[in-house]
């Protein structure tokens, strides 16, 4: 009996991928492994070139979209380079001191599984496809999983590409800067299919124990931006009484969006969270009240219901610091996402090819977004997640374990293979 | 009989000096009046060298000491110049964006009661000095109050002078650039008394009305600097029960911190103000937990007993905090001062010329620091306050009336003269 598809896979030559991309845009630290990779930098410009030169020894056919999205195109001969292909990737960008993994191991993963394919002759009835989203992390354009938002038309090249940095520098200034502003747009729809690996970035498949997971949802996520004004004033000169002390009023916001989430996990929801992981107080000077403080709070669940609950304390507990505290508010939540199912197909797909492959996996939801909650709007969409060590992520704690990463990729290899194979 | 000592007080050569002042470290502002004038910038310069000019048009004698504290000195005709003097003043720096009253009504009305004096053919048995002191608003150097620590002794020459900023620049080389690096150390101990006039920062004069305000005491000032660490993860992957936030625990802190000295307002010493000013969140991004936020405390009261309370109060919620939410802690109080007692010679003095001029005056406390407090250490001082339109301070909306600058500034003449005169 031949040979099976996923034991082409090599461990060494995806390992090597990943090490050397982390070799840009590395951040010096004591323990762990660290990267900087913002979108339109010097170090995303290196992680791109290295993916495109490993495409190009493929043989794959290499285009840039409008908005610096990177595909590979697998067209083995006797395929109909007009059927709809199966689609796979992640994103090369990184959070601002993030780990090596995240994004990382899903782009190369999807590559390495073509190479197995190749390796192995073995020819899939469709195109596969390889692609490094643009700004998945949002690190530096946008609140992120931007390049996905173009490719299923949410939102335009237009408007990708005036999106502006901290500096007022645009998306598409910066993708010009380093040479990646292309052509055209890549569209998802015409995908068959999409599969995507990434770390879990939580501790569900290292407690269970399990090898692989298989996503059956991804959490919607809402974001609110709350301003709470009270009056700046001199800290040894204005009494308690006489004061209108803006971060007193914000640390009793926060308290209450931890507690009804709290609340919501015990008796309805087991899955939501809610963070309030920007507070910025202004002056900030030790010896001045507090005068205003901005709050980005983050809200997930697989519910969205529940997601609604959270908002509507936020905009009670606002109301009753502004009775209570004299305080002015301000609300508003421009990032809106409801939660996503991934297809049936595509989850049938990865519990058959797990079976066949004895790959132990556990199933689950997954608390981060990810290019593939765009993606599920615009064709078959599923998520394999690997491992993370201790649930370490966007930090230089990050770690999957490099047989998990091999682990994983036999599981996409096969799976794609499947879904590419009529 | 001869016109009165305090009717030679020239209301608009007073208001020319602040108004002049006020030109130098300008800020533009849309409503109100704004500088910045940080110690050894050009703005201090301009703002010493005017002073200087002053000082040498009216034939005082200047010095310069080591730390840049500046002095003009005046010895009448007749007056034994080995007579211990009676002294005052107040400081020429600003916050960032400060007000134009804040320390330069001090220096310029303690100017204009010499004036007078010269005016009136008034001698006195004493010499009188009037002092700008070298940063006393901590806005580049030090906390703050530096210039008079250095001549009571309680900082060393050396120590003032190797103070950094926040680029490394010591406040010696931030002298010399200026030219305002002296020799010698001003000497506190040596004054028979001093009077300090400045602005009240708070409303209790405009409410009351009063004119003047005669200070009883000068609070003290504890600050605390407190770490609280969680943490840092993934918002969206990390569930409510395993997630260590420090930020909802720092809220905790600030909560308690206003809850306490509320109780301490209500029942023991209802001039106890316990505030967080700094809390600085890391990393501060939507999407992760936060893993640790810095907090600076500032707590005063005229009860060195409550402010003590307070801290108690804080030592023990962090060890809960550390119990139920398992993050760690750090405590440190790098700044630590008694409450001060203005002494009763002058604060009798002040009663008595108010009276006689037919100033009404309030009898309060200060919450703010001011060089007093350090002077009160090294010789009988008094503090007089004029009153600030709605309390405002360090900002562009600090007001004072021209009127009430004359007034106070008669006050202090008045009482100078009472006090170097035997």
């Amino acid at each position: 009996m031949d040979q099976q598809l996923h034991q082409y896979i090599d461990a060494e030559r995806l390992r090597t991928d990943i090490t050397r991309t982390a070799e840009f845009g590395t951040v010096p630290v004591e323990e762990g492994n660290c990267r900087t990779v913002l979108t339109g930098t010097d170090a995303n410009r290196h992680a791109r070139e290295y993916f495109v030169e490993r495409l190009d020894e493929r043989g794959l056919d290499v285009s840039i979209d409008s908005v610096g999205n990177v595909t590979g195109r697998w067209v083995p001969d006797g395929v109909d380079p007009a059927a709809q292909a199966v689609a796979t990737g992640s994103h090369l960008d990184s959070v601002i001191s993030g780990g090596i993994f995240d994004g990382v191991l899903g782009v190369y993963a999807g590559l390495e599984s073509i190479r197995a394919m190749q390796d192995a002759d073995r020819t899939p009835t469709r195109p596969i496809e390889v692609v490094a989203f643009t700004e998945e992390e949002g690190g530096r354009f946008s609140d992120g999983v931007l390049g996905s938002s173009v490719a299923i038309g949410a939102t335009s090249v237009a408007d990708a590409l005036a999106v502006t940095d901290d500096t007022g520098v645009t998306l598409g200034e910066a993708l010009d800067r380093i040479g990646f502003g292309g052509e055209g747009r890549l569209d998802a729809t015409e995908w068959d299919s999409w599969l995507e690996l990434h770390v879990e970035q939580g501790a569900r498949l290292e407690d269970a124990p399990a090898s692989a997971g298989i996503v059956t949802h991804i959490t919607g996520t809402i974001r609110c931006h709350i301003d709470v004004l009270g009056e700046a004033n001199h800290a040894g000169t204005t009494s308690m009484e006489a004061r209108t002390d803006a971060l007193t009023a914000a640390s009793e916001l926060a308290l209450e969006i931890e507690s009804t989430t709290n609340d919501i996990v015990e008796t309805d929801s087991d899955t939501a969270v809610g963070t309030v992981g920007q507070f910025d107080v202004e002056p900030g000077s030790i010896n001045v009240i507090p005068g205003a403080v901005h709050l980005g709070v983050d809200i997930r669940d697989v519910e969205y219901e529940s997601m609604e609950r959270i908002v509507s304390s936020i905009r009670h507990c606002l109301s009753r610091l502004e009775d209570e505290r004299d305080v002015e508010t301000a609300f508003s939540r421009p990032y809106d996402i409801e939660p996503t199912s991934m297809s049936e197909r595509c989850i049938a797909a990865l519990r058959g090819a797990a079976a066949r492959t004895g790959i132990d996996t556990l199933e689950l939801h997954s608390g981060a977004g990810h290019d593939t909650m765009h993606v599920a709007r615009a064709t078959d969409a599923g998520l394999i997640f690997a491992p993370s060590e201790g649930g370490h992520s966007h930090s230089a704690a990050e770690w999957t374990d490099w047989n998990d990463c091999a682990t994983t990729t036999r599981l996409l290899a096969e799976t794609l293979y499947d879904l590419a194979t009529e």
